[in-house]
């Protein structure tokens, strides 16, 4: 379905930056061939504002890999503290050993419009991102430049180019990975004068 | 002085992504020629494991990039909630236009052992980088790789590989910059099994 979810509403491009600013740890999903694929990465960054460009590190083990590869695409999903359970299961699992994957953990994808790059339901935000290829850069260190060129943000967390989490609920947070299963949520806002 | 806090710990460096893996906002500092500087970088991850490497945006624009142009060393600093207003005097100031920018924004210093490379006092972890030279990311996209080759965390919020915000006072959580002066504070921790 090339339809996207009530409440996931266009971020322009000029703000997709702030969308990932506060580091948060990501979904990688990526489609080649009437394959796709969803992994964990909580090694990404944004690089520039406008047009937008992300790095992400996508290891030449995974199946993702090959596909980002295959198709020169990729989409970053921004995963909230509901799909914690699934995006360790997601990064911990490769579907070259267990084709099955999404399903088993319960990962559930949406198509945007115009592209084959599958979006992950219960996301709080999303960067399709075309890669810029830098061939030194995937090769020795597995870095990917992609530039950002739709972004999409669910409207009850992120609006107006802010995120809005101490008055969204609480299921909304984003994740932070550290390792072994320990994640943190994002916590409270400070706003500070300049 | 080359002598660290008394708080402050080694990190064995299979664990300094760690330090990283969350995505909080740094504090880069770095040193050439008799003069050191400091500015923030919302835009920074981890990129290996061992050894550990990083990557960092480091606009042509600011005087940290003539510093790590010509020493080849940074450091990424850990800056925890009570520095959010300094975090972003430095992040919005100048050294080119405002020579004693740490000293109004209240940005102190010390040495590592062995290093002219100053770390930031009140952070909560820090990451000693040698660059890895990549002229092509550096010129293009402000792009650089650093190999850690030392790292260092506050042992009253980091033990044993592990961030402990949760144990820690809440003055030790980590930062994450949007945009506008607006930060979030890292949260509540959540440990999910495989």
């Amino acid at each position: 379905m090339n339809t996207l979810p009530d409440f996931c509403s266009p971020v322009p491009l000029d703000k997709a930056y702030r969308l990932l600013n506060h580091g948060p740890t990501v979904l990688v999903s990526s489609a080649h061939a009437g394959e796709h694929n969803v992994m964990a990465a909580a090694w990404s960054m944004p690089l520039d504002f406008q047009p937008p460009k992300v790095t992400v590190a996508i290891d030449k083990a995974t199946r993702t890999r090959a596909l980002v590869d295959g198709s020169g695409w990729f989409a970053l999903n921004i995963p909230a503290r509901t799909l914690a359970q699934a995006t360790l299961g997601v990064g911990t699992d490769s579907a070259r050993t267990m084709p099955d994957k999404l399903q088993r953990h319960g990962i559930h994808t949406f198509a945007p419009p115009d592209s084959d790059v599958p979006l992950v339901q219960g996301c709080v935000g999303w960067l399709l991102c075309k890669v810029l290829p830098e061939p030194h850069n995937q090769q020795t260190y597995d870095l990917f430049i992609g530039e950002v060129t739709h972004a999409w943000a669910d409207s009850r967390v992120f609006n107006n180019g802010h995120w809005e989490f101490d008055k969204a609920p609480d299921d909304l947070r984003t994740l932070h990975y550290v390792a072994g299963g320990q994640f943190f949520v994002i916590g409270e806002g400070m706003k500070v004068g300049e």
